[in-house]
């Protein structure tokens, strides 16, 4: 016979699991996740890439307690003198004080040949925060200036996080000392992650061209995650080269290459405060000066430079808030650049196709309906959507041959293509999005952003 | 001491249980909610208002079993000799085959005195269904025709629900003899249900209006709840009014309401393929015919309509998928009415701000950015945000005297107003959306809508 003791140690036990039970169901029954906070993209690399190094460009990072604790939040980043720098910012008519500060910077200087500084912070976007938000600009200008012998219209300082609260800048300047004495071209990954906020790994991605007279190397780092629907502009981007160019042709290169790279991205179809991409070129290559874009040495140039901005903007898709898939969405046929453009991006932010796709849900008839709601021109027997190679819809209904089965098979995937061909003309446009989850709302409805 | 058997019915309850919470806590590790599909909307009226008859109007309702089992899904009103007839529908260039035949039949027969019906159907949207899905309109056109004794050309249908899979017509017109045989002045109840797909509660709504030589009724039902973005129309809602009026002036009181009613809601941005709204007057008033909207009958006509049409347009927010909150977004002092509609719409869709309020989190910053996004012109240091009537900032950045604490509380109410004024010009718009939660994702990650 069994003793007492142990009896009541069971009934103990199955008191306290019913109670679990209980509680465990009333949390479902709200909806509410318990995923941890940590959880990392299933799209995260397994490590930071190697990069290769470019001479003129010094990298440091700290923790200055802006407002996440323990982790590294400023970057800083000196450029050799002689380095050309080019930029694209956000269009939003309330950007942030530093977007407009460099944006002022640019067109004031663009052809210094004194070196330059990059700072940024994440915790606080000093955005909408009225004209205290260019004081701080101001103050870290100058410190930064100061400290590493700069005139203070080459620091270019971008701030990520929070929107609304005054920037505690005095914490960043107070960084200045650890940060300017860590200076080192190795410090580029660092910088990488100290830029991040819900981000869930840090982005780089880089390339190597042989030109005339030696190597020309590329280097880039990107934030961004949620609050994702660049304007001509993107999330934090800093890309760096020891390529040998003017200004003007740095920016036309940059200018070139934005639309089918950072802007071809959504996550939310939010657009940031913040978006800034800064490219500097610090001249420091053996290779030839590049003097044309349409030359050799200057269309490989483009080439390697819309390699790392795509890669860097795929990275910030598959670090998207909560995404569990990576969506391309490829639109052809349209009678305009204009219309294949709002097509793409009417699929790519409806959260009824992008829920359907963390659903699993082969629900192309969503996607009928964003091409509907699109505003372009779409005549419905004569488009037809693919999912990857397989044909689902045309002729302005369902394929005959059309199988759920092969269809559900194929939403499985953790990269997804989806095809939409309109018929009607001959302009096309690629884009890339994400699946819309639990834990975007997790993310959103629980942190302040 | 205890039997051996006791202990073992404990031991095998306490295994039983271990495996409940490890599958419960890996559900909710997945953010999967087991959320009753039932759940009904916090908003939900304790019971269906009580409606005016419309005299001229019937309705039925019956199971014919498209999609849903064991509940209505096709509704049938016959309208009297007499009756005209306006409507709005959607722009989307994939709207469904109901919609176009709806559109050709008002354009072909504005000033028919024939009598009329309208037959909807929920569980089948009838859209991307090619040649096939016209095909199941004359269908059905043709058999109510034949049923009531009417041309077909005066028979409107509508269908909602799943998108490009092939209307199983013959069901329907094989519930047309339990139909006509139910058809009842008091039948507005069950037809409000038969029309429901992912709605959690029927919606109607109502005015009683003095005229010359007697009252004017109006009663109208709605469904809607998510691919809510209604664009020149909305989801599928059916007004009656016992008022006399000709076609082309019902048809102007109905399109100068739309745009400040159903124009100006959004649940989730997604645009349907089925939007339909169908207003009928049966001209069985005592009152006046109405001849002049200006007049005191027209105008009060004009309000009456308004208020049902609002009505009903707020209904169908407050049962958005998922909705915890309803929101009005009130924006003036915009430069053109077109910046105005921008910036609520802006707003109202943005994700960042509906999974905020979902949090109940006073993050005004992603008020700020969404402005921002809109494209209309705004300037930082003249616009200003309020929660209800607490300014929370003004001049470019937070009030001094805004307390965090404050503006917490006033995001726990159920229904809230955010209110931006940009400070610029006269022009203003109000639109009402929801809030973003885990239900929305349950509803359409998990259900095929």
């Amino acid at each position: 016979m069994p003793k007492k003791k142990t009896l009541k140690r069971y009934k103990h036990q199955v008191g306290k699991l019913k109670g679990q039970v209980k509680k465990l169901k009333s949390k479902l029954k709200d909806g509410v996740s318990t995923a941890a906070p940590s959880l990392v993209s299933p799209f995260a690399p397994e490590r930071f890439p190697d990069l290769p190094d470019i001479a003129g460009v010094e990298f440091a990072s700290a923790a200055a307690g802006i407002k996440y604790q323990g982790r590294p939040d400023v970057m800083l980043a000196r450029l050799c003198p002689g380095s050309t720098i080019a930029g694209v910012f956000t269009k939003s008519s309330t950007r942030a004080a530093c977007v407009l500060d460099n944006q002022a910077k640019l067109n004031g200087n663009p052809t210094s040949e004194l070196g330059a500084a990059i700072l940024v912070n994440s915790g606080n976007a000093n955005a909408f925060t009225g004209h205290a938000g260019q004081a701080s600009v101001d103050a870290i200008s100058a410190k930064v200036s100061a400290a590493l012998d700069l005139p203070a219209t080459r620091v270019f300082t971008s701030s990520t996080g929070v929107i609304g609260e005054p920037l505690p800048h005095d914490k960043i300047t107070d960084a200045l000392d650890t940060l300017t004495s860590a200076l080192s071209p190795a410090g580029i990954k660092d910088a990488a992650r100290a830029i991040m906020t819900t981000d869930t790994f840090p982005k780089g991605a880089g390339a190597t061209l042989s030109a005339k007279g030696g190597e020309i190397r590329i280097a880039g780092i990107a934030k961004g995650s949620g609050m994702i629907a660049p304007d001509m502009a993107t999330m934090l981007v800093y890309i760096f080269t020891d390529a040998t160019i003017a200004p003007a042709l740095l920016q036309k290169a940059l200018s070139a290459e934005i639309d089918d790279t950072f802007n071809a991205i959504t996550v939310d179809s939010d657009t940031s405060t913040s978006d800034a991409l800064i490219l500097a070129a610090t001249g420091q290559s053996t290779a030839a000066p590049i003097t044309d874009l349409d030359q050799p040495d200057g269309k490989a140039f483009c080439d390697a430079l819309r390699g790392v901005m795509t890669d860097l903007a795929q990275q910030v898709v598959k670090d998207g808030e909560g995404a569990t898939k990576f969506v391309e969405v490829q639109v052809t046929g349209a009678k305009s650049a204009k219309d294949a453009h709002l097509v793409a991006m009417a699929i790519a932010n409806s959260p009824l196709v992008k829920t359907a796709i963390a659903g699993e849900d082969a629900n192309w008839g969503r996607v009928v309906a964003a091409i509907g709601k699109s505003g372009a021109y779409a005549e419905r027997d004569l488009l037809s959507i693919r999912f990857g190679d397989m044909v689902v819809a045309e002729k302005g209904w369902r394929k005959p041959e059309y199988s759920e089965e092969d269809a559900s098979a194929y939403m499985k995937q953790a990269e997804l293509v989806l095809g939409v061909d309109l018929g009607l003309g001959t302009a096309s446009k690629t884009v890339w999005t994400c699946d819309l989850t639990h834990r975007y709302i997790d993310i959103n409805a629980d942190y302040r952003s």
